[in-house]
């Protein structure tokens, strides 16, 4: 059974608050980037839409830092390249596979900080639990889905491929913060198998969700 | 003297609307690229809001169309690669340069935008107006180009070169779509070389508002 973690002190709080800030801005980028070549308007405007909420996230995060005596820029600023190396390593030019990246990858990074949330005081938990919310709706990512492997049978199996190199591709980010954030460890109250157990669990539901094998 | 256009018909109003509505989601894709590698959190956050302006006006100019009993999507999507050409002809890897990017060369296709307003309905013509603002705040730009010029004395002169170069690939833009879309011509009530005036005098009140040579 897992120990409840003592209440974080405000600077592992204000690290995690900035992680979490640069996390959703990252996903306003990318999510921006593929509304530009998305296939359709339609398409185009949700993807846009998603983009928005995530600066919206980004932006509530900052004001919490703000609020706790925190520097929101610095704190930021700590984690500006930490979704870099998923970025580059998960690029890619076909629109079903993009449309995964956010709602299988940067899930993982969103259910991280929640699950490093337990760790905080009430109010920033409340926050971090209701703003990191998926990035894509399932529902959107679904449909979506549903339109393209409809006209291609192989196509599910390659993305259940994909789904997997993702969510280890975002464990490779978990744990190189870890690594050097060494207070972000003792927020979450488990050990690291665990940790990855939980992340590995809550990314096999959402495959789940999209009806691809995990 | 330039004389009053007609009210155009329905169908150019859509046109123009949707040419409107792609420029817009182009620069708030471009703007959010930009947010990413911009130096500093406060930049990041200042060009991320300016994104999601462009998307507020971007999706209003839809809603219009739709008012109209026009197929936004299909409007949108009519000048989907408007500016692709525009975009990979201006790309920089200079801060200051990038700066320079929406609030010179966005600004001369929506000065377009709302020259060709003219001709349409009121409330049309009044929407265009009201959201085809600044790109980017001049306040903004000036205040990080200040910050920019004041350790680099030459760079002043290689931005005026550089603003030359934008309003030139943004006027090539301007003339393929006229060339396109012959309709649009009639809204402007302007002969071509009168619009192209109209165009780079406007251009050259913002370099002025930055202090650069025209």
């Amino acid at each position: 059974m897992a120990i409840a973690p003592p209440i974080a002190d405000p600077s592992t709080t204000i690290e995690l608050l900035g992680l979490a800030a640069q996390v959703e801005h990252t996903q306003f980028t990318r999510l921006a980037a593929y509304s530009r070549v998305a296939p359709g308007t339609a398409q185009r405007m949700a993807l846009a839409r998603c983009a928005v909420q995530r600066l919206d996230a980004c932006e509530r995060l900052l004001t919490r830092i703000t609020e706790l005596g925190g520097d929101a820029d610095a704190a930021m600023a700590a984690f500006s390249h930490v979704l870099d190396g998923f970025d580059s390593r998960t690029a890619s030019t076909s629109w079903a596979e993009r449309l995964l990246v956010p709602y299988l990858g940067y899930g993982v990074a969103d259910d991280f900080c929640r699950m490093a949330a337990d760790g905080l005081d009430d109010e920033s938990r409340a926050l971090l639990q209701e703003v990191l919310t998926d990035p894509m709706p399932a529902d959107l990512a679904l449909a979506e889905l549903d339109d393209v492997t409809a006209h291609d049978h192989v196509l599910g199996a390659r993305l259940a491929l994909w789904g997997r190199r993702l969510v280890g591709e975002a464990l490779t980010v978990v744990q190189s913060v870890l690594e050097s954030k060494p207070g972000m460890e003792h927020l979450l109250g488990v050990q690291r198998g665990a940790l990855y157990g939980k992340l590995t669990a809550e990314h096999a539901r959402r495959m789940g969700r999209l009806r691809l094998t995990a």
